[in-house]
């Protein structure tokens, strides 16, 4: 089964530079590390035909899952579900499931007292209208449920855009669908740092090992060239197990650890770095 | 003219959760200051069919610039140059201006005995394989130069993923580029706190708000909604000169501040809440 995901951001805040996209890094870590593929971010306005023809060419791309951030609250420029709707050529519709979840959290707030009486007011029942055939997914610390539908074998899920309500609906509902997607893959990855060698000069070493470790990912993260010529080599992998994917970056680490020595550099661990 | 700008952001680093993108921050945050549009941020791997396809898909919005992030370096995984000529449908090869840039940096190294003489290795050379019909631009403090290339109209930038680097050719060849293009256009913000009153309650006084100022947008940023009604909206608007877009935006800052006292909430200016 392809484990592949797209994300797509939606707020016009990450445009202007407002906020730093903090949810999708989240996102792309964890979803790694349940070992399936994330394979492109995109960030988009609050913005209902964009959001439409976003998650269309998504679609065309075929991933297993898209998901999405932001866009779910009770303001006008809460657009996110209107444009999957559209996307997808549905209705948008009340949704009695997601109606129930924000009547609660109203109850609950009336009950600590912060305000008076549990009213649906217009924007209030904004939250609980979802594309027709969508699921909502309770948000244990926010109003706004998480949504998830399918189409043609694509699961499609719309979380909060505040990091922690997303964080909250992905942990809870979205991380065991993920992981059941992913079967037994398991992400492994690992840092060493090389001292004393340009990474023009190393970049012939890496084609080396990465060719003769064909699942095997190596990435060079340099330090400013020239000054002091310090690399950060990450090597990753996904298998269909921890005992398999340590392996195969054992052997890698071996193999570039002995070329860069060739190339009288040195090899620091990623602690050692941090405590030098 | 069309001050539209999309940003491309190549690293397989961003797509595994390794490095959080705050190039695209920086850049969002300048451009829109400069007084141009940000309308898709777009988070790729490094794999040549996909860049060439995510640049093939930006060309066909017309966005007056194309900026692109990372791997520009000399390693296998910097594959953007080679990304855009396929997108381009134009052929790489070395440029002289590019090589000459390379040269003197390694000669600044010898200079400062970091290494013992310029040599101009495979991976070297590679930092100076441009699209046919590019212009370098300078790397005032890294190796890799950034490149710049016109294409029917649309401008394709090609920034280093290295941060500081990525600044410094930004902030010497590019901003100019793009304030000429902006001409007089000038992006003003501002925000405010609102207490004691909920999102849900706020939704359509925005409305109200928007509707009466059609050039200031508002965004709400809420915090828990709940536990503490505190909200933070923030007014942007873009004009032809800051004392108009300052009067647009302290227009609406007056009547949302109404509506909101009337419905019992206080207002904070951003200052006041840090203090606090």
């Amino acid at each position: 089964m392809s484990t592949s995901v797209e994300i797509i951001c939606v707020g016009t805040e990450l445009l202007i530079g407002q906020t730093l996209n903090t949810n999708a890094h989240w996102l792309a870590k964890i979803i790694t590390t349940l070992g399936l593929n994330v394979y492109r971010i995109t960030n988009i306005a609050d913005d209902i035909d964009e959001i439409a023809d976003t998650l269309q060419e998504a679609l065309h791309r075929k991933p297993r899952f898209i998901i999405t951030t932001g866009g779910l609250g009770p303001t006008f420029d809460d657009k996110t579900l209107e444009g999957i709707a559209k996307g997808l050529n549905r209705e948008i519709k009340i949704n009695d499931g997601a109606l129930k979840m924000i009547e609660k959290t109203y109850s609950k707030y009336v009950e600590e007292r912060l305000i008076d009486k549990v009213e649906l007011t217009p924007p209030r029942i904004k939250m609980a209208k979802l594309p027709e055939g969508a699921k909502p997914l309770p948000n244990p610390i926010g109003t706004a449920p998480g949504v998830l539908m399918e189409h043609e074998g694509i699961t499609i899920i719309a979380l909060p855009g505040v990091p922690s309500e997303m964080e909250a609906i992905f942990d809870e509902s979205v991380a065991p669908i993920l992981k059941k997607a992913a079967g037994d893959a398991t992400f492994f990855e690992t840092s060493i740092h090389v001292l004393g060698v340009m990474e023009s000069d190393i970049a012939p070493l890496i084609d080396q090992v990465m060719h003769n470790n064909p699942y095997v990912y190596i990435k060079s993260h340099p330090g400013r060239e020239g000054e002091k010529p310090r690399l950060e080599l990450n090597l990753t992998t996904t298998a269909k197990d921890l005992k398999l994917a340590k392996n195969r970056v054992g052997k890698a680490l071996v193999e570039i650890t002995e070329l860069v020595q060739q190339k009288g550099g040195k090899i620091r661990s990623s602690k050692e770095v941090k405590e030098a």
